[in-house]
């Protein structure tokens, strides 16, 4: 991976899902809500906390859950991504 | 339980009631008012106050009130939860 | 009492007076402005400030007067309450 | 004194002066601006600051100025009183 | 001077010139834009910054210029002052 | 460089990359949606945080990933920067 | 100089260049676009930062580019200046 975020950000590869609709026809990623979960692909270095700095709780291939709208989207190559902060994301969910 | 809050964060299984009208009549929860009580199904690993991690006030079973609105509904697998901040409990409740 | 209210929270039995107008007429307490006397049921385990968490200033049986409108009103079995925050509270009244 | 305020409050006998006219009519109190003058009648346990609570500046019987309309006013028996805090206090005038 | 401010705050006695326009016609002061210097008649007891009361910067008698439309107007007896924070106060101006 | 930001602000030279379109006509940056990524020309001193002054984590040289319309576009010479916080930088990109 | 900012305010004097135009007809600053440069001509004492008051980062001749719109105008004799903290300083500009 060589996008790096910044203190308490994290890069997150969000989860596009195929739709099947009652009728047979796939409906792509777009034409649905927002989504809400995905992979962090690279964690920043931490968070400044009354001057100490503290390691993120969350890892690199953990699957989480995110706060809508939340992050800014960004495109590295041919992959598009989602940086937001620590603090935007709600929970680890296992799969 | 396969979902882990972050931080001061808490996973709450709200109560959803079914109610009987004087006429007998069963309204289902969508009719009501948003509900404020629930069950905690998981709690964050704590709350960093000035630096250091609190461990949160609430636990794992407990039944507690909530203000209206608050936190994020999400679904993982067919269950709903909410995901809210624990400065967004306003009581445990004894059953 | 089986409401126990977080950090710096407390329960509050709201007041309500039946009021005598001049022709003697009783106008229950809706008529009237939201009241804004009660009496402490339950208090929370403190306050958080700067990393301590200091006992709240008021008890049990205190009669107080509060912000109008401030807190959430929750309804415990066939009782209602006021949730609020003990910066809401103005000053203790000594019957 | 049957009122104590809390924390970083205190309580106001506001003066309401009476006034004459040029044609020598006295207007109540309510005709003029709010008033922004009055005494101390209790004043709370100190502010807590950084940790400590810091006694109040002002005390007892002090004769202040206050902005207009700050605070909230309250009836204890037949009296109305104005609680607020010490921040919205300007100054003590010496009589 | 009677009036001690409170805090951080400070008494400013706003000055207010006449000016004379090309015509010859003396505008009185209310006709100007609201005045932006004074002199400093009375300062409070110092700011408090992290549990340390620091002393002011500005002391009686310093000559000050201060953002238009800052602080709160008072008469005290037939006086008219200015009471503001010494934030509000942008620079001292040496006569 | 003869530009030096202050505190933890840095200075970039947004990167304006020339679009073919499919008809092969070159639009010029400006037709564009806003830039997003350049490189870093300088850094400012370091972040206050708690009384200590810390080094910014990125360094002259570094192509970062901005938040969209951050900052303050400045002209020095003939030569447009952009002056923003580091905070405002998203992410480090290897090339 | 002799105005004095108060804690981490400057003063500047705001550089207002004629310019040229193709034409040759020479535009007086007001036409243009608000300066965003200027030379400080006095600091202030310092900013308090965590009960620590720290030095400013500009001195007296430092060329500097400001964000526009930033700080208030003053007029001391016939000369205008800006007061403005140093924070609404982007960076220094060696000339």
């Amino acid at each position: 991976m060589d996008i790096r975020p910044l203190g308490d950000r994290v890069v997150i590869k969000v989860r596009e899902e195929e739709e099947m609709t009652k009728s047979g026809i796939v409906l792509p990623g777009t034409a649905k809500e927002k989504p809400q979960e995905g992979t962090i692909v690279a964690v920043g270095s931490g968070e400044i906390v009354d001057g100490k700095k503290l390691p993120l709780e969350v890892k690199e291939g953990d699957n989480v859950i995110f706060s809508k709208y939340a992050g800014t989207e960004v495109k590295v190559g041919e992959e598009e991504y989602l940086i937001l902060k620590q603090n935007d994301i709600l929970a680890i969910v296992e799969k």
